[in-house]
């Protein structure tokens, strides 16, 4: 059975687009479509420039006899502000404020579009970065944490409060809350994180930045790097900052709980050393 | 700036695949790429066919001026057996076997491309229900409740033991467990559940079906409805069954935590009442 053009280019683009990060031969195109490998070729040269023109990511080409192509999904510096923007519209609500300054954002985290695209947003900051495993504490950070890592195409570990049977043997430790400045315990099943992984932590809102901190604690019981921290929002003026290094796409300041003032504005995404993808026309 | 045809496909397919159960009027792509709806229509049938013929869904097409195209994931028979069957493969170590029968799956519930093949397969099956919100209880549920979600283009609950103040106001309840007869306690933030919601209940185990019970019973607090009920791995023989109509991918049984004995079988997916997608080649 032979493909044409059209239909090979539909069912590539819908192939890639499945497997970000995954280096896929040639051959396996040319086989599956029954074509020359030039025509591959040119295909795929298609879909690379339909990608980085409508800012869907880009097609990297790895040559030589172990190559192939590979789709990393990247956002475009405009397309970023457009969904910051978005996020910080959704999340100025003053209704949202809780007691203790924290956000209710129950709603946001629940809805599968928006984390799709804060995912792709942290997955496009650090897709250059050498990342094995994502890590997240229950329960919050669980679905940004997956969302970034079906645009990278790594596995999440989920630290816990406390251990379960279903998790095997455990990896506890104690660790000092950032802002109540309370002993807590953070637990992580022993099979789940290989010694030497490199590590994307990632967490809902940072305060003080004890959880953050709590996991980077976690990570030297396991023998495992740092590669980078992700933070959805964070809370400006925290007293004293434990976290240095982190990705944020919202900030919140101004945060009086008695008045409901809060203002909400863009963090420091843009400060961070990310390459975005130049799209031409859109 | 016109478009090609290739550039086209190749946009509109990744603008799809990215919204599923979205209605798009074709007016919609026609000034997108500045094209004719006839263009456009001839397009949109390619699409359909090949992905059809792939085994990626359907496109329905909604006549009328309020109509539109929509994307709908859909699995072929062939492709829910094959990608059961590795499941299964994948869970009959007897190494995952825990004390009380359960079985360790937080490596493949951490797989974010294993999380979205079961995500496709459920949402194929409910595809055809009227599903407004995806409910689970935290933590293991969440993974596979997103990737459900992100298929159906719905919002995700979660149910929580505790209360959060994060959650802002919450109705509690208390329910006995099947499987050890404890009253525990379950909670749902206030705001995030609508009254009248058609819920799909999610959960990575069920053996008594306690747990799945007591969101049945979250469900009438609030007055929602039950649409179904999606569990990735049910375990057989529990002695009493809480819950009849479910829809499982995988069973547990002749567990034996002693001899380290387990059976892993295909679940009750393919005798519920599900329509594939018929694929012609692939």
């Amino acid at each position: 059975m032979k493909f044409k053009r059209s239909e090979r280019l539909i069912d590539m683009t819908h192939y890639l687009l499945e497997r970000p990060h995954q280096l896929v031969p040639l051959t396996f195109f040319s086989e599956r479509y029954s074509s020359a490998k030039s025509s591959i070729s040119e295909d795929l040269g298609i879909i690379k420039e339909t990608f980085e023109t409508r800012g869907v990511g880009t097609v990297q080409t790895v040559p030589g006899a172990a190559g192939g192509v590979r789709y990393i999904p990247k956002v475009s510096a405009s397309d970023a502000k457009e969904a910051i923007d978005e996020l910080c519209g959704h999340l100025a609500n003053p209704d949202r404020l809780l007691p203790g300054g924290y956000l209710y954002m129950t709603d946001l985290l629940g809805n599968p579009r928006a984390m799709d695209k804060v995912g792709k947003l942290f997955a496009s900051a650090f897709s250059e970065s050498d990342i094995d495993v994502i890590m997240t504490v229950a329960t919050k950070g669980i679905p940004i944490a997956h969302a970034i890592a079906s645009h990278m195409n790594v596995p999440v570990v989920i630290v816990r409060r406390d251990s379960k049977v279903t998790e095997g043997s455990t990896v506890s430790i104690n660790y000092v809350s950032g802002s109540t400045k309370r002993i807590q315990t953070m637990v992580l099943s022993k099979r789940s994180l290989k010694e030497g992984s490199k590590v994307l932590i990632v967490d809902d809102f940072m305060k003080a930045g004890g959880t953050v901190n709590g996991m980077k604690n976690l990570l030297e019981e396991f023998s495992a790097q740092l590669s980078g921290i992700a933070v959805l929002v964070e809370a400006e003026k925290a007293d004293e900052r434990l976290v240095d290094e982190y990705i944020s796409l919202v900030k919140l300041s101004d945060v009086d709980v008695k008045e409901k003032q809060i203002n909400v504005s863009e963090g420091n995404y843009f400060q961070s050393n990310i390459s975005f993808l130049k799209t031409g026309g859109n």
